[in-house]
């Protein structure tokens, strides 16, 4: 398949930047686990991204504590772009997880270095802020990202947690750390678990 | 295809957001005219959405104006989900532009008035301003909403641009407003479309 080099701008900081822009074309064909809302076929990490980010700005006011928006989308919008290289971990995947960070961190190295040096730092500070999960926007920002294939799970029937035959005390201490991040959403997530088991798309 | 209810939360207000973010996974199966950047297939709108949004935070240096990316942003993140109901219009389309902004008012007033009425109209409000132009956030925003599939075509080799036998002076011109958000990178991408005409992507 083509993929053709943009023609050089004539500003070597531009030009670096357009780089790594035309480089996370690339996240559009990760595929994760989860299906879209109609179980059609699967989310992929670029449409992932999107949706997530759309969370935040309509749930913001559900956070745990005040946070910056703004700083909790950018994180989102950035949060999986090692998966460029890294590809997608699926979350009942132990064996997986096992070598992750190692993957993400070196994904994110080079990465983040295709861009202006400041601007990368500047960029990569995010992607460490949502990683170590400290501030009340990571920890936010994280709980979205937990509660966004929840949803979407249970809306497509439970097409990925069939397929794994994944339990329903899997995905509560999975992702319970959620509470940090809002308790309020932590505590309709769980609900969203129990409809899935009645439902049979969890096991019990 | 199933799309299963959520459960109820208890709480109206997270009913009716939780509604309108599931409603807008949709936005995933609607195609756009651009291929992703390797040719392999057609954009969809939630990944033009991810990507122009990235865009938006890597490049706001060179808007025209100071912005506020966080507004850039989130005007990015929303400013196509009327096409869940309205579906992508192609740029070169004039017949299709016709009924275009009746369509996209209809699906707006939709919705938006999915989501507790204080924030379906605050959204509202920034899918109103990306769409009148007139804030510098709402220039740059626009601009990027153009450079985005310039540079998708030529990486792609064209696809679209000779699916349907688009001239270089029809690109200029349908995009020459970009210069109000951003006069660099509108000096870029007519750089882009030139070597778009040199590779034979476009008519000359």
């Amino acid at each position: 398949m083509s993929r053709e080099p943009l023609p050089p701008s004539g500003d070597g900081r531009l030009d670096r930047q357009l780089a790594f822009l035309l480089e996370l074309d690339r996240l559009k064909a990760v595929l994760r686990e989860t299906a879209l809302a109609d179980g059609s076929r699967p989310e992929n990490t670029a449409e992932h991204s999107w949706h997530v980010a759309v969370l935040a700005l309509v749930l913001a006011e559900h956070a745990e504590a005040d946070v910056d928006v703004g700083r909790v989308v950018a994180m989102l919008l950035l949060h999986d772009v090692v998966e460029v290289d890294a590809g997608d971990t699926f979350a009942y995947d132990p064996e997986a997880h096992r070598d992750k960070e190692e993957r993400e961190v070196a994904a994110a190295e080079r990465l983040f270095g295709l861009l202006p040096q400041d601007q990368g730092r500047e960029l990569r500070a995010l992607w460490d802020e949502f990683e170590a999960g400290d501030t009340v926007e990571a920890r936010f920002a994280r709980a979205l990202d937990r509660l966004h294939p929840i949803l979407l799970n249970l809306a497509s029937g439970g097409v990925a947690w069939r397929r794994h035959g994944i339990a329903a005390g899997e995905v509560v201490s999975y992702n319970a750390g959620m509470d940090r991040g809002s308790a309020r959403l932590w505590g309709y997530a769980r609900r969203v678990i129990e409809a899935a088991v009645e439902r049979g798309h969890l096991e019990p």
